[in-house]
């Protein structure tokens, strides 16, 4: 068995019963105070105990109404609706931490690279580097309607424009301001000398960025690249820009072709292939036997919710199973949608005919993402095997309720991986960087694309 | 003497020196500490010991580089460069406080009224209901140039676009999901009753958004809304909109004549006058005597950079006086522009020979604004005089050196207004709005036009 180093993020997001639909019933599911700010210092301090690498915080700003046709069973389930802003409770969770991490998505289809790069390197600076960026390009079209684009811009021209964005942005974090700039001088009279600050000249396609960067340099400057990226255009885009790289399968042996086709695009982009560092999905149920973790499994499976599952689904998919009856085995539908999304499941497993009530008790708990139920020795075979077979570097653990599935992960998991000397006791470094790849990697890696606009480079 | 209540915010921004250029290099000012978190935290910790109504956070989105024609100076000067997002401190700072208030300034030129939404009432939850945003249109074109305008929107427009935005998020926080909409109902499997929320359907000529709002109410719904604006179709935007309106003169006889064309735009616009709260821009700068404040101000004034202030000047003016002697008057000068500036200026001294360098002296410390200087009572008669004679309700405090100034106000100027009376000492209630209206308002007043969107008034 692998005795790789294991990275946990924790999975979560502003808003009610993250990948969990229905589970927000759940007497011990806390998720309904996602708006209150003591949520989330208190799960900060949780997981800093539990030494995960980062809180990954994901988003959407739109609202899931593929199924039935509207958005009434998004809101009547919670299906990440109501849903706030993933950058605003970073501060408070800084304050009370000093080396979780904390990844949060930002579409940058809805932004623009100048006031944006502000925005990452402000919170860098508060949290003294500890901050991630999941790139995300939207897909939700009912996000596209209210944000002043008429219809989505089309797939491959999103990518362009997110190409052109991470250009701008990490000419704005690496390439304006020099290491020494602030010299802070005061009897020179000099706070920052005008002479180590460039303005980046920006002229692209679909940005123009003539001026300097408004901020100093912060601890990582480039924030850590997460990304999550599963068409053909996307593994590209994670293959060069990712750091920390976001998948999710059913089962190790389906996600590994994916990494596999991965780390080969990295290769060929010129970066070593295993910095970047691929996490899967997984939910854990865990408890200090195989039979308690499975008592608990059963009794959360009693509160997941059909529609909220399938409104999420159809959310993902754009898929709507509500004309479906939810017993019948889907293998026969007749439409590709379907027959595409029953070849996903069937990854899970082959031989099972899946129905909408076998997709909705799948997603139900844990979204798409594997659910791996049992004692702390079950839990951690499980997620070594799956770095074995799947080549994948850590997980990012969604919740079936929050907190309480991270309370047990740290109360059984972490110490059966730490007594497997594959998990940290300690922090290795300050900033999330070192966290994800060892102390003294503060800054991007010579191989990552953000390091052609370092000035040390240009200017040696 | 007016028996008023005195209302004070202070004055502060994500950089260096934030109106008091080149006092940074002041041994006790710390100021560079405006990236380090706990900056925020100790001085949001002091205001509410101070019974502040809120830290107002000022914003640009650019850099001063009208002055000698290009960024150099600011930044050798850190005038207002570099400079962080101003929203990001906020759940900090309310985690570690029960009764501040924040008002953020938000430029509505770059931002999707949508997103923006969401911002602010996910702090509004975060905080409890203590969330206030200065409405700012951009007027550096420093700023424009790097966000996808290439030039500026003209002024007029600019405030016929804001009109439309404020109705667009006015729609969303006020007039989408009722008070009620959220059940969260375990037994029922409804969390969000979907009948009690209600898509805006606004389609405007700057904006589309035909959706939900994307947030369940905040205590406050619509936050606080701060506005300066002296033009007159800023006057107009203000009295139709601002709650806490902000502006800069030197003497309080020269602030009269605009707050009395304040009120009675108000008044046109069907909102009680005296429901505008007035803050008007001061420094103040006090000690246990009039002689010791008197030497602090001496102190305080050798650290004054000629250059910094001047370029400040610049960017609010659009003046470049770098290339006029510092110690010639100003006052026949041949442009328009120079004329407009001293006129400005005279209004604080018409007696005096204005030159470049008593510009820089009177911007040096504490921006356009009045500095008061003095014992407690000297203060404390000031500040009620310009109540007075201004009739304005309260003051932005900006500060010499931070968080200096601010803990001399708590030290020296709070007590000897809760002695007259005229100063709470203990917050009201428990959000901004109630702060600044009193216990019970948290809501806006049934006469401020985002009462309109209400959805009770609606549908009673």
């Amino acid at each position: 068995m692998t005795d790789r180093r294991v990275h946990l993020n924790a999975f979560d997001m502003t808003c009610v019963g993250h990948q969990s639909p229905g589970l927000w019933r759940h007497p011990d599911d806390e998720s309904h105070r996602f708006d209150d700010i003591r949520y989330w210092t208190g799960l900060a301090k949780l997981l800093e105990r539990g030494r995960f690498d980062s809180l990954f915080i994901a988003d959407v700003l739109g609202v899931y109404d593929v199924y039935k046709g509207g958005p009434e069973t998004a809101l009547r389930e919670s299906t990440q609706v109501p849903v706030g802003d993933p950058l605003l409770a970073v501060s408070a969770m800084g304050a009370v931490t000093e080396h979780l991490g904390f990844g949060v998505t930002v579409s940058l289809t809805y932004e623009q690279p100048y006031s944006f790069a502000r925005k990452l390197a402000t919170l860098d600076h508060y949290t003294n580097g500890r901050v991630g960026w999941n790139v995300v390009t939207s897909y939700l079209e009912s996000a596209a309607r209210n944000l002043g684009l008429s219809t989505q811009i089309s797939h491959d021209e999103r990518y362009e424009l997110g190409e052109e964005f991470m250009e701008v942005v990490y000419k704005l974090w690496e390439g304006s301001w020099e290491d020494d700039a602030v010299v802070r001088d005061a009897e020179a009279g000099v706070f920052t000398d005008p002479a180590k600050v460039h303005p980046i000249e920006h002229h692209g396609r679909f940005f123009d960025v003539p001026g300097i960067g408004l901020t100093a340099p912060s601890p990582q400057r480039t924030p850590v690249i997460f990304q999550a990226g599963a068409s053909p255009r996307g593994i590209a885009f994670a293959a060069r820009h990712g750091e920390a790289v976001f998948n999710t399968a059913t089962r190790p042996e389906v996600m590994r072709p994916w990494v596999d086709r991965l780390r080969a695009a990295a290769a060929e982009a010129g970066r070593d292939p295993r910095s970047i560092k691929v996490f899967t999905l997984v939910t854990i149920i865990t408890a200090a036997t195989d039979e308690e973790a499975r008592a608990k499994y059963e009794d959360y499976a009693q509160h997941v919710s059909y529609d909220g599952a399938l409104n999420l689904y159809g959310g993902w998919s754009g898929l709507d199973l509500s004309s479906y009856p939810p017993d019948e085995p889907l293998e026969y539908a007749e439409t590709e949608a379907v027959r595409s999304a029953v070849e996903a499941f069937s990854t899970a497993d082959p031989d099972r005919k899946w129905t909408p009530r076998d997709i909705a008790n799948w997603v139900g708990i844990g979204g798409m993402g594997a659910v791996v139920v049992g004692s702390p020795t079950t839990v951690a075979d499980e997620l070594q095997r799956w770095m074995e077979v799947g080549d994948v570097d850590g997980f990012n653990c969604a919740y079936a309720i929050t907190p309480g599935t991270f309370e047990d992960i740290v109360e059984f998991v972490v110490p059966e991986l730490q007594r497997r000397g594959v998990y940290p006791t300690e922090y290795e470094g300050e900033t999330l960087r070192e966290t994800i790849y060892g102390k003294g990697q503060v800054h991007v890696r010579d191989d990552h694309p953000a390091a052609a606009h370092k000035l040390n480079r240009e200017r040696v």
